[in-house]
């Protein structure tokens, strides 16, 4: 497994030069408001944790993976107290407002830490993202009652939960769900079904798993419109809060998965378990809807995570491993061989490994930020980030996990033949990172989620949010010199993404198809476009640090605008491809019969 | 695993109404010239072996994968067997001249035999490859006795083979072998040191292993010019051909791999043991390079094959998963929810599987069609072809294998979360495809080839003959209406490609890097350009089958002419993407120092 280090320096220059932090917290209400310092004090402390404690289990965990036996679920070694340090941080509670027993710092604060963690360990940072569902569930739909009888143990680390949607018949289509609540007498609900691919459905972990689980209400409609959200408990809890008797729920097997084999994917059996209705019967997606963006993100954020520990590892086997000699006379004329960073080719796969990681981590740390100013922003304001980002969000889980794989893999051929075998932990990355286009809505479904729902639902109303912005960057921009090469290509593709849009549109009129057609495409090039965007920004900070000289660091900005311009010249031409494909149409894609498609 | 049945009818396609073989074979001479009953019998029984012995094993040998102990390697349960009955059958020998022992036909009469194996158990599959490094290698340089000593029980099945090149610190970079030869008294040598990745270097399933193997004797000049080849038999054979004592050699351990785990890839440790050279005292690399297109061919094939096992996998479950209503009204109204093959996305997924699967068959026969003209053809034809082979091998074995790979993940993306699971197989496809992209010669190796020596090397020259090759296919088919729709993009890239070619040399004469720089894009362009005058051959042949209303069979024929529009108007536009940025130039890879890659 590569040594993983924080990439702290990176994570501040988004954070505070690219995002400007404190301006950011200052406009903030509602909420604690870090000090640089506090964050940096949080940065050390997670990035530390990170490389010490749980990089180290990252190999292990996936050698010996999780084991099954009779209901039970046995985590790898060292998972459950790497857990109990990280509860006793208190870093459950981060984003958790005060008032519900947490430190009440605004979301995004939680996204450095989130990366931090996925890169060391994703199967082990899993766990302490189970516990997100049924906090946020209660805090945005709990009663008092529940939420002081659930939050407490949950902020401490001592519960974990899970979120179970999914069942054997249906993934993407919700409203198939079949598992049922049956009313019992004393207010609660009988609830029976089958759920599967529920992370951390069981685990010997925490003391109690706090389940949140979707089932449809004796008699309620069908479809999306009759699904209710309850709290279900493995182990019930008395009205004093102490323990009570088990439920009746299950765990009946576990997944055999490609990857992240550290965190438990379960089968639940729930026989007539008892639950507790959250918020309005038949009211369970509109609560789940409304959590969903940061699931997303969260999801996004995966692709960077993973992206820079392949990064990591491939940059530093591309500085020791020696083989052949640069093209253009030795650059290591004492040894049998160059470094393999000398080779054009080596280096354009760690370019496009660090444009990536580094566009997607300036990307979803943007959109966090947007989250905090949508719940404590000034009112104009928080309208406005909602707006961007439910026009962001799908393009960065579905755009930030493709390219996070691609990233990946490239950490693997890096490596030649070595990236193949476990020893190097290149191939773990791989196969934990492709879960990402997978789960939160895989890649297809946020992009119909993206170009019908919100391109096209809205009248391209929220599409003029994020092409306006860009449009004003531009303009600010016009006939700035130096930042003319970024400008002038990004002007031009802003304004493509208009003309796709409509052209899409227009043929959408006549054949809804042309939505599902154009779908993936079309989010692919917005992403290209968006991360391009960004790349502008990186330069900007870059050039303007270095006209000042900034704190001696010429070469980390250096790098930005070398980044940059590679970005440009050698990526972003993927954005015209894209673009091309979303506007064939769906004749080439509907015209086959399906029994022609194979003989 | 998915149900995997022997694609007949895409095969024949491609043989017979795309390449013509009966002409094809008619036009050899010096080997056999199979009939098409003949043929029709090898695909017949090669697809009922694939599907029937060997796809029921593909699963159980991955979960079981080999085990290593004290020196010994057992392969999953079954292997054996199966490679006893495949040996019986008398494979092995399919492709070997009748003078040496074989059955004569031409090269190309494997290349459908590799592609139903490789598809239905790639692990497997690679047994009876091993044999053939050995084979081939005595067939090259072989003296009589040697031939006679080893080749009878290769071809019999009861022995098999390696191939040892790779040591810890060099793979891509031969000239670093450091591998021992030391002249013993009898004319043999004496070979110690240490190779890795040996596929087979020890297995349970032949009674003896002849290694062919890469070392360097004594006194040789350094770099590749001093590496000579040796025949290193596991167990030394007596002069009457009996078994003899055990050589010096050893299996040390064996990887443990992201993929084809019921391959065992070894570490194989020669201490002094006894070899014998093969050819002439540091000849070495020139043999191994004679024999290298077939090996790139091979691998090229296994894109093929484990794309073809992906994409049936995506297209059963496709038509039978309900999730979803067709956006343009249900499809399925009597069920909850719609096949997921009617959702455009889906079928855009489907189709990219195919065209890729199919257009790379159509391109690995048609080389191996080459190989076949190149040994056995018509003087001047016999020049063409290997001019033809030398410039597009590498294409086609990068091509072929990062599209398998894209395949492969694709296949994953069909099923949702479910392909993330070992239950349904997608993700072994997955797992057991990457590697192709690393072995045989990167995907970077095989581009600076392509690049550097051949079409520069050429002064253009080799390219000519594939360029001028699709201007003549154009030109026949200028003013034929029906097939402009291809013909006129075609006649572009291929422009196109003549002008990426010489702004790249003319680049390069001033800095050696930019061959480097552009190699990658610059390969994968051409794969696009040439996958694209495939189908639209394939087009044509489609055309002129349905004009004919040929056999009953127009779903057949017009299911290529929209997979090839599909091609064309989805995935044709990648070419450019590559193009530009492959006409990037080397500054934006060159201009970081190392030490700025990361902070």
């Amino acid at each position: 497994m590569p040594d993983y280090r924080a990439p702290l320096r990176d994570i501040r220059f988004v954070m505070h030069e690219l995002l400007q932090a404190e301006r950011h917290y200052r406009n903030l209400h509602g909420c604690e408001k870090p000090t640089p310092d506090l964050l940096d004090a949080i940065l050390q402390s997670a990035g530390k944790f990170a490389e010490n404690v749980i990089a180290p289990l990252n190999r292990s965990g996936d050698e010996q993976g999780c084991r099954y036996h009779a209901g039970r679920v046995t985590t790898p070694d060292g998972f459950r107290a790497a857990f109990a340090e990280y509860a006793r941080g208190g870093w459950q509670a981060l984003s958790v407002p005060t008032a519900e027993g947490g430190q009440g710092l605004p979301a995004s604060c939680s996204t450095a830490v989130g990366e931090l963690l996925g890169s060391a360990n994703y199967a082990w940072s899993m766990i302490g993202g189970l516990a997100q569902a049924p906090i946020n569930l209660l805090l945005a739909a709990g009663s008092a009652r529940q939420k002081a009888t659930y939050l407490p143990r949950l902020l401490s680390g001592d519960w974990a939960g899970t979120m179970c949607l999914t069942e054997p018949h249906c993934g993407s289509d919700v409203g198939l769900v079949r598992t049922r609540a049956v009313r019992n007498a004393d207010g609660s609900y009988a609830i029976s079904g089958t759920k599967i691919f529920i992370s951390g459905g069981e685990q010997d972990i925490t003391e109690n798993i706090i389940h949140t689980v979707l089932a449809r209400i004796e008699g309620a409609p069908g479809g999306t419109a009759g699904i209710s959200l309850f709290v279900v408990p493995k182990i019930l809890v008395a009205e004093d809060g102490s323990p009570g008797a088990a439920n009746t729920l299950s765990c009946g097997a576990i997944e055999n998965k490609m990857g992240l084999k550290g965190s438990p994917t379960c089968v639940m059996h729930f026989d007539g378990a008892t639950g507790f209705l959250l918020g309005e019967e038949n009211g369970g997606l509109d609560i789940m809807f409304r959590l969903m963006n940061t699931a997303r993100l969260g999801t996004a954020l995966q692709g960077v995570s993973m992206g820079e520990a392949a990064f990591q590892g491939a940059l530093d086997y591309a500085r020791e491993r020696l083989q052949m000699r640069s093209l253009s006379g030795p650059k290591n004329p004492a040894g049998p061989a160059d470094p393999i960073i000398v080779h054009p080719d080596v280096r354009r796969m760690l370019l496009t490994q660090k444009a990536l990681t580094e566009g997607s981590r300036a990307l979803v740390y943007w959109l966090a930020q947007l989250v905090d100013t949508s719940s404590h922003g000034p009112a104009q304001e928080a309208a406005q980030a909602g707006a961007l980002l439910s026009l962001l969000t799908p393009i960065a889980k579905a755009f930030c996990t493709e390219t996070g794989f691609e990233v990946t893999s490239l950490g693997v051929q890096v490596f030649g033949g070595h990236g193949y075998i476990r020893e190097h932990g290149m191939e773990q990355l791989l196969r934990d990172s492709r879960i990402a286009m997978l789960y939160e809505g895989t890649t297809g479904i946020q992009s119909l989620d993206l170009l019908g729902r919100k391109v096209m639902g809205s009248q391209g109303k929220l599409l003029a949010h994020v092409t306006g912005l860009i449009h004003r960057f531009c303009t600010t921009h016009d006939g700035h010199s130096a930042m003319a090469e970024f400008i002038e290509p990004l002007a031009a593709l802003n304004c493509q993404w208009g003309e796709l849009t409509t052209a899409i549109g227009t043929r959408a009129r006549r054949d809804p198809e042309e939505i599902g057609a154009a779908s993936v495409d079309y989010t692919l090039y917005a992403g290209y476009v968006v991360l391009a965007y960004l790349w502008a920004r990186m330069a900007r900070v870059a050039l303007q640090a270095l006209a000042q000289d900034d704190a001696g660091e010429a070469g980390f900005y250096r790098a930005k605008l070398t980044t940059a311009r590679f970005y440009y010249a050698r990526l972003l031409p993927r954005a015209t491809a894209h673009a091309r494909a979303a506007e064939a149409g769906a004749d080439t894609l509907m015209a086959m019969p399906e029994r022609d498609f194979w003989y």
